[in-house]
């Protein structure tokens, strides 16, 4: 009964590369097709753009989401629909759908069987091979995705409406839904600072071996950290099998945003100022990003979350309390429930390490930490019993007096890390996401396009 | 591949359970028996006691070194010695000798076959039924039992002498033994504050399931804890397998004592009040105790710990630096080594729970924590790169501070505990160990003998 983990393998085994690196092949693939421009999903609600689909190709591509290297079928979304697998029986939680308007595929004309070039920013960037051209209700889809009090009484605890980011990505979809796989074929190049934190899969895994991790903890974040976050990674991080986990790889999901939220670029170098400041030693420390434009699923998104830091090469993830959440929809704990001992409505009646065809990174439910004056430290609320005086963290409270100009006090905010959002807030003229940031972030993306010459046609 | 764990069963499968509870039965196996009074094991240096077998006895006979039921004989010993086995294959670090002066032994007659009742402070205690009489060569056995540079070159720095004070017992013996089970017939009644740590494996079991941990991780203390034990042992209870450990049962080591020492009922005391006051929620900490005149044996102690907290029902076992360690004889990092890969030359080719009739109970390796005023905390030496100002914890300047009668900072020890030792400070008129303690220990014990009248002879 050896305890020792060692890195797992990719789900489903091997890890998806369809980046095309070669250009003569490049554009010898893409010769001929029918051209068309990435457009966002655009909310049913304001117009605004929720979802750039470039994102999705990245991550499929890049290998992120292996064993998946398509947009699904119609069969493949009622698989994962029913029973959160692939067709070929690896888990995943989400539909996975490239929706276009139907004027625009009918303008296009392409039918199943046809080659699609997409473009990016006026480039070329990937292919999509046609393999179905299907339809479906944009709203039963959604609802169907993160499931229904009635259907899904276990975890979810209200009905899923047009606040929800997540359902309102599903929802605005066009309901017209082209299948197949997809190639990146011309390499968008990331702008500063999102390179240094790109480590897709193949990298990603390559690095830990440089760094002779063998067991490495995955933290999940869309924030900038506060000593919260930072004694949650520190602490989570002492599970290991035999001794503390070699490495911590943060992953920040960088997406689509809300007014409110840090902007991308802090959250990336606020997390690199843990370590290049000293409060998590470099040596166990990684911060690295996946594009995806959340859903904001709580346990569906854990178990995207487990896949993509698996492929990664992680061995361990840890979950926290409102993982991936926002709003009452889901039960707080619904991700520890998921893996303690799944969740049945879900088609999931055992944890993921316990299905066929699951996960092998294994999980670390961890509960809430605070600031305890009595103990004189920040606090695990399993262990410190002082329950009268501890202060709970308050992401809102910390953002208003950042907002008023007000530098957190140094006992729940590194200045070093304030002075990352400083740092940014002099560029975007806001500490926080504002609508000039969401246009800017959608028009610009975290990429340039490179120039790439292909004889095209449309 | 479920990750689940539970309590682990006891060593060898069973828990031994040689308490006699009913008197007249134990007043029948008494009867006619020779008598002799256990006495304390003399340094061959000064002549104090530096042991006192009646401790081997209760851990024997409660169950805590479960599968042992009995001193050793000489080829039982000799298996020790060579592979760490008992005659029946589970794993056993230290030979268990019952030695007696052969003049004593002269003097009762007593032989192969026959029957001893052992008295304590002058009352019926135990019966010891005679397997074998055998002889050996203490400083042989000394040597043998804890390896020597030569022939242990992986872990043995140094060659042992007489300021170990765990070869000096087994240095001190008197080459004579009697080997054969032992029975416990009239149960000696802890005094004061000793009878709430007792949790013999069958009651600590009980109170597991009782409190419904799932994990619990054990501490190994003979210290008073300042914040860096604290920080350890919370620390190391993040490591669960899903969730961090459900429980921190903290296991202290009661005997023998040197002069500087803390007394031991400032050490029970003291990690009682880290959650009598809050600091460790009391719904996840129990202080317990298990008799045993600490060997320092370092990877062999550990071994030892694993056993007797397995029996105890401990899922998780957290071995720092140094750990049950005295001097420079081993690698500080040796007891880590035994469980990360074994320990070849003491016939351990692999970790103890990856070896056949080896342990259960699970390791969690862990370096130093130190204090850190940049992360303005106490920190993890692999975790914190501040090396320049990180302030080591130095348990001889917290004990000099003490002695000066200087209340320690807060940050590096907790007020509540500091009072428990200044309460036995009163009682004892100094805070550490001196001789008039050792003297009194020696003489009280931990336990009064209750009246028994037995049919005796001799």
């Amino acid at each position: 009964m050896s305890l020792k983990v060692y890195m797992p393998p990719p789900h489903g085994g091997k890890l998806v590369d369809a980046v095309i690196r070669d250009k003569d092949k490049a554009v010898e693939m893409a010769a001929g097709a029918m051209a068309y421009d990435i457009k966002p999903t655009r909310s049913i609600v304001d117009g605004s753009p929720i979802r750039n689909v470039y994102r999705e190709i990245m991550s499929i591509a890049y290998g992120f989401f292996s064993p998946l290297d398509r947009f699904m079928t119609r069969n493949e979304v009622e698989s994962v629909l029913k029973e959160r697998r692939l067709l070929d029986g690896w888990l995943f939680p989400f539909p996975i759908i490239f929706d276009i308007p139907e004027e625009d595929l009918r303008k296009l004309g392409v039918k199943e069987g046809d080659r699609l070039l997409l473009r990016l920013k006026g480039q070329p960037f990937a292919i999509l091979d046609i393999e179905e051209v299907w339809k479906f209700d944009p709203k039963d889809l959604a609802d169907r995705t993160f499931g229904t009090p009635e259907k899904n009484s276990d975890v979810v605890k209200r009905r899923f409406d047009e606040k929800h980011p997540g359902w309102l990505i599903y929802r605005s979809m066009t309901g017209t839904a082209l299948a197949g796989k997809v190639y990146v074929i011309n390499e968008p190049i990331f702008k500063d600072p999102y390179t240094r934190f790109w480590y897709p899969p193949a990298k990603s895994r390559e690095e830990i071996q440089r760094r002779g991790w063998r067991t490495v903890i995955a933290h999940q974040t869309r924030n900038v950290p506060h000593t919260g976050h930072e004694h949650l990674m520190k602490n989570a991080a002492y599970l290991g099998d035999i001794e503390p986990a070699h490495g911590i790889l943060v992953n920040a999901i960088i997406g689509a945003k809300r007014l409110g939220d840090f902007v991308d670029e802090a959250i990336l170098e606020g997390h690199e100022a843990l370590s290049k400041y000293g409060y998590i030693s470099p040596k166990r420390h990684i911060v690295t990003m996946t594009l995806w434009d959340m859903r904001y699923g709580n346990p569906l998104e854990s178990l995207l979350h487990g896949i993509i830091r698996q492929n990664m090469g992680c061995t361990h993830h840890m979950f926290g309390r409102d993982h991936a959440a926002v709003g009452d929809y889901y039960d707080p704990y619904a991700t520890q429930i998921l893996w303690d001992k799944g969740i049945p409505s879900f088609g999931l009646p055992a944890p993921p390490y316990d299905l066929d065809k699951g996960l092998k990174i294994r999980p670390v439910n961890i509960k809430e930490f605070w600031y305890c004056p009595k103990c004189g430290e920040i606090a695990y609320s399993d262990t410190c019993a002082h329950t009268d005086v501890a202060q709970r963290f308050s992401g809102s409270f910390i953002r208003g007096l950042i907002a008023e100009g007000i530098e957190p006090p140094p006992i729940i905010f590194r200045p070093e890390v304030y002075r990352v959002i400083v740092k940014w807030w002099r560029v975007y003229g806001y500490p926080f996401v504002n609508k000039k940031y969401l246009e800017l972030k959608e028009r610009e993306l975290e990429v340039d396009a490179p120039k790439m010459e292909i004889p095209i046609k449309g």
